[in-house]
C-alpha cells in the first residue's frame, strides 16, 4: 500500500455529522417541534454525550461542530430575525463539550471550526494540542479563513497556517519527551526548538508549550471554494468541504481542487471532499415523505430568508414576498438568478421560486441538498453525487436531533455497509488513520505542514 | 439572612483543590515515583475524571486549574531547568477537561486560570458562558492580571473586567430568551442589547453571542496581592488566593485587601480569602513523617531553584550552591533575605539555608506551608492560620496526584466535618450559591459587575 492512498479496493463513503452549537444550525423553524432537543445543547452536557454515543454507534468519521462570531443581519437590514427565530444564534464555542463526548467515545472523531482571525497562534496550538491528546488523536480542525476582504488577508492567513504547522511539527523532536525518572530528565532540552516568527501580523518566540500530541497538527479541514479558498485548501486541507444544490455545481469546483493539489504537488485523492447533505430517511417511501412534510410544516421562511441574505449580502425583505422570481428577468441581481436556477435541484415540486418558497427551502437543509426516502433511495442518491462531483462523503445535517442523526445511523448506515461502501464495524484510531489507512497518524509527506517537521526544515532559515 | 453573609454561624473553612495541566505545579520532581499520576494527565482524560469524583466525594468546594503562557527561564539564564526537570512545563490548556470531569460530578466547581492579555473579550465571553452552561453554573474564573508592567497595562485590565461584565450582565434582560414555539419567538430582539466599546485595547459592538448561563459572570478569583493587585481584586474579585510561608506574611495583606473593599463599598468579609497550602498527611505522625521523607528524597532542588529563581526574578544559580544565606548579611539581594527570613517558618528543621537547601525547600509546596502531621495536627495548623490571617479557606496543591488529594479528602475533611467547620455532605448549587448561600447564584449587588445588570445600567452612557 502506497502512502495516503484509499486503502479498499472500492472507494468508501465517509459520513461526518455536522452540527453547530445553536439551535438551529442549517434547518430553521424546526427547534418548535417536541421531538427536537437541539435548543436544549446550549445547557445539556447530556444533549452531547447522548449524540456522541449515537454517531459511535453508526461508525461515523467525525462530528464536525461549525461556528461563528457574527450574526446575520443582512435581511431588512437588522439582526432582529436572526435572533427571533433562532438563525444560528445564540452560539456557544465548539471546543467545550469535546472531552466530555470522548469520555463516552472511543473512535469518533471530533472537527471544531476555529478562526485564524480571533486568537493568537500560541493560544490555539496550545488548545488544539490538549483536544488532541485527550482524545488520542480524535481532533481536528475546520479553519475558517478570511479570504473574502484581500489579498493581504489570504497572505495573513497563510502565514498563520504555516507558523502553527511550525509549533505543532518543529519544535518537538519525536524523542524530546524523555521521562527518564532515573536521570531526572523529563524533556531533553536539546530536542526542543524556540520557533521564531517576527511579522505585523504576530511574533512567536517560544517552543511548543505542550509535548506533541498523537497528531501533531489536527486533521485539517477546510470549507468553501472561493478562487483564493481553493489555493489555500489544495495546500493546506486534508479535508474540504462544500455546499451547493446539485453535483453538477460542485463538479467543476472539485475538479479545480484536486488539479490545484496536483500542482502543489500532492495526490489529488489524498484532499478528501465532503457534501453538505441533510437527509430525510424513513423504513417507507411513505414515512421519509410524512417527514418530509412535517419538516416543511415546522420550517421558517423567515429564518431561511435571513439565512440566505446573510450568506449571500442580498437583502431579499426589498423583494415582494410572493412574487415570482424567474432567472431569465435580467433586472434580478445575478446571485439571485444562479440561486434559482439551482434550486430546480431540490426534490421538492415548488409551483413557482419567490421568497416565501425560497425562504421555505432554505430552512431546511441550507444550501445543500435534501434526499428524502428509504435507505436505498438515499443511498443511490449519494453514490450518484459522488460519481458526478468526484467527492469522497459527505456533512450530514439534521432537521431535528438527535431524531434525524439517529435516522441515519439506524437506516442509511447500514445500507451503505450492505453496499460495501461503509467504514467496518467499530473502527478506531486516530482521524488521520481512519481517513489513510492504519499508521497514517501524523501528516502525509506530501502535505505542505510536513516540510516543517523538526527533522526537516532548517530553522535557522526564517 | 442578609445577602451575602456567611450561611453558618461558625465560620466555614473553604477547600479547593489546585493543580494545574503539568506534570510538576509547585513539588518538583515527584513525577519520578511510581505513585504520581501527574505526568498523564496532558494525556489521559481518566486522570481528571478520576480527580474529579475524589474531590467530589469530599465536597471539595472548586478544582482550581492554573495556567501559564511562559516559561521560567531566569535560572541560568535559559529554560533548561524548566524542559529538563519540568518545572510547570510541559502544559496545556486547562479549559479543556472540564466538561469531561464535568459529566462525572454534580457539585464540584471548576476554577480556571485565563489571562486578559491573549484572547478578545467577546472570545472570552462565549468560551466561558459556554462553559458554566455546560456546568450548570459550576464555573469560575482565575483572572491573571498583568499588573506588574505599568500603569496603562492596569487600566487595561480594569476595562476588560468591566467590558466582560458588561457582555455578561448587560446584553441580554433576564426575559430576552423565549423559547416560545407558539409564537416562534426564540429570543425577544427588543430585550438584547449590543454592547459597545470603543479604544485602544479593544473594540466591541455586538450583542452576546450566547443566552445568560446560570451565574452570568463566572466567580471571579484572582491571584496575587501587590498594590495594583489589591486595588483591582478589591473591586472585581469575589476570591483572592495567596501564597506565603507564614499567616503572619499573610495578615497584613488580607487585612489591606478588605479595607480597600470596604473603601468600595463591599463587605469585606463577601471576600474568600484562600491561602495556598500544601498538607501531608497520615493516620499517625510517623505515618505522616515518613511520607515527608519521600517527598524531600524525590524533591529536585535544582527544579525548586528553577521555580524560585522565575517568580524572583534573581537567578540563584549565581551563588555558591552550598554556602549558607544569612538574612542579616546585607550584600544579599532583599528579595533572597526575605525569604530566607521566612522560611524558618518551614515545618521542617534545617541546619543552614544554602541554595541547594532553599531549592530542596521550594520543591515541596512551592511557597507555600508544608504542615505534615495527622489530620488533627493539620486541622490545628489550617484553624491557626485562618486566625491569624482572617482567611477563609486553602488552595490544596499536591505532593504527588490523586494520592495528596485522596488524603485530604479521606483523612483532613472527616476532621473538619467533626469539628463543625466544614460544608455539609452532598452540598449542591452553583459556585456562587455554596460560597454566597442558597439563591445566590448571580453577582451580589455589591460587586462592581452588578451596575452593568441590564436594569441597572444605562447603557446610552459609554
Amino acid at each position: 500500500m502506497s502512502e495516503g492512498t484509499n486503502h479498499d479496493a472500492k472507494r468508501r463513503i465517509i459520513l461526518n455529522a455536522f452540527d453547530m452549537f445553536t439551535p438551529s444550525h442549517l434547518s430553521f423553524g424546526q427547534w418548535r417541534r417536541d421531538d427536537d432537543q437541539s435548543s436544549t445543547k446550549r445547557r445539556d452536557l447530556d444533549y452531547w454525550t447522548n449524540l456522541a454515543r449515537i454517531l459511535e454507534r453508526g461508525d461515523i468519521n467525525a462530528l464536525v461542530i461549525a461556528d461563528t462570531f457574527g450574526q446575520h443581519d443582512v435581511y431588512k437590514g437588522s439582526a432582529e430575525t436572526t435572533l427571533r427565530s433562532t438563525v444560528q444564534f445564540p452560539m456557544g464555542d465548539p471546543s467545550i463539550p469535546v472531552t466530555a463526548m470522548a469520555t463516552v467515545t472511543k473512535n469518533l472523531g471530533f472537527i471544531i471550526t476555529s478562526s485564524t482571525s480571533y486568537e493568537s497562534p500560541f493560544v490555539v496550538a496550545k488548545r488544539f494540542s490538549t483536544l488532541d491528546h485527550l482524545t488520542k488523536g480524535r481532533f481536528g480542525w475546520n479553519i475558517v479563513t478570511s479570504f473574502k476582504s484581500s489579498a493581504s488577508k489570504a497572505d495573513h492567513d497563510e502565514e498563520l497556517a504555516n507558523g502553527l504547522c511550525r509549533i505543532w511539527e518543529g519544535s518537538w523532536a519525536d524523542d524530546a519527551l524523555k521521562e527518564d525518572a532515573e536521570n531526572e530528565i523529563y524533556v531533553n532540552p536539546d530536542r526542543v526548538r524556540w520557533i521564531e516568527h517576527h511579522s505585523e501580523n504576530f511574533t512567536l518566540n517560544a517552543p511548543h508549550i505542550l509535548d506533541p500530541s498523537p497528531q501533531r497538527t489536527p486533521f485539517l479541514l477546510q470549507a468553501g471554494t472561493s478562487p483564493a479558498g481553493i489555493a489555500f485548501a489544495a495546500k493546506h486541507a486534508e479535508g474540504v468541504m462544500l455546499s451547493g444544490l446539485s453535483p453538477h455545481i460542485l463538479a467543476p469546483r472539485v475538479a479545480a481542487l484536486r488539479s490545484k493539489a496536483a500542482e502543489f504537488g500532492r495526490n489529488p485523492r489524498n484532499i478528501k471532499v465532503f457534501a453538505i447533505v441533510t437527509p430525510i430517511l424513513g423504513k417507507t417511501e411513505e414515512e421519509a415523505k410524512a417527514k418530509y412534510e412535517k419538516a416543511l410544516k415546522y420550517a421558517s421562511f423567515e429564518a431561511g430568508l435571513a439565512f440566505y441574505s446573510g450568506n449571500a449580502g442580498i437583502d431579499l425583505s426589498t423583494f415582494d414576498l410572493d412574487a415570482e422570481i424567474k432567472p431569465e428577468d435580467s433586472t434580478v441581481d445575478s446571485r439571485i438568478q444562479s440561486l434559482v436556477s439551482s434550486l430546480k435541484y431540490r426534490g421538492a415540486d415548488v409551483p413557482a421560486w419567490t421568497p416565501r418558497t425560497i425562504g421555505k427551502a432554505m430552512a431546511i437543509g441550507g444550501n445543500g441538498p435534501v434526499p428524502v426516502g428509504t435507505p436505498e433511495q438515499v443511498a443511490d442518491f449519494l453514490e450518484e453525487w459522488i460519481e458526478i462531483a468526484d467527492l469522497d462523503g459527505f456533512n450530514v445535517g439534521y432537521v431535528v436531533s438527535p431524531g434525524s442523526f439517529e435516522d441515519v445511523v439506524d437506516l442509511l448506515v447500514p445500507e451503505l455497509r450492505r453496499r460495501g461502501i461503509y467504514t467496518p464495524q467499530g473502527e478506531s484510531g486516530t482521524i488521520r488513520e481512519r481517513i489513510y489507512g492504519v499508521g497514517q497518524t501524523r501528516l502525509l509527506d506530501e502535505h505542505e505542514g510536513s516540510k516543517y517537521k523538526y527533522e526537516n526544515y532548517d530553522f535557522t532559515q526564517k
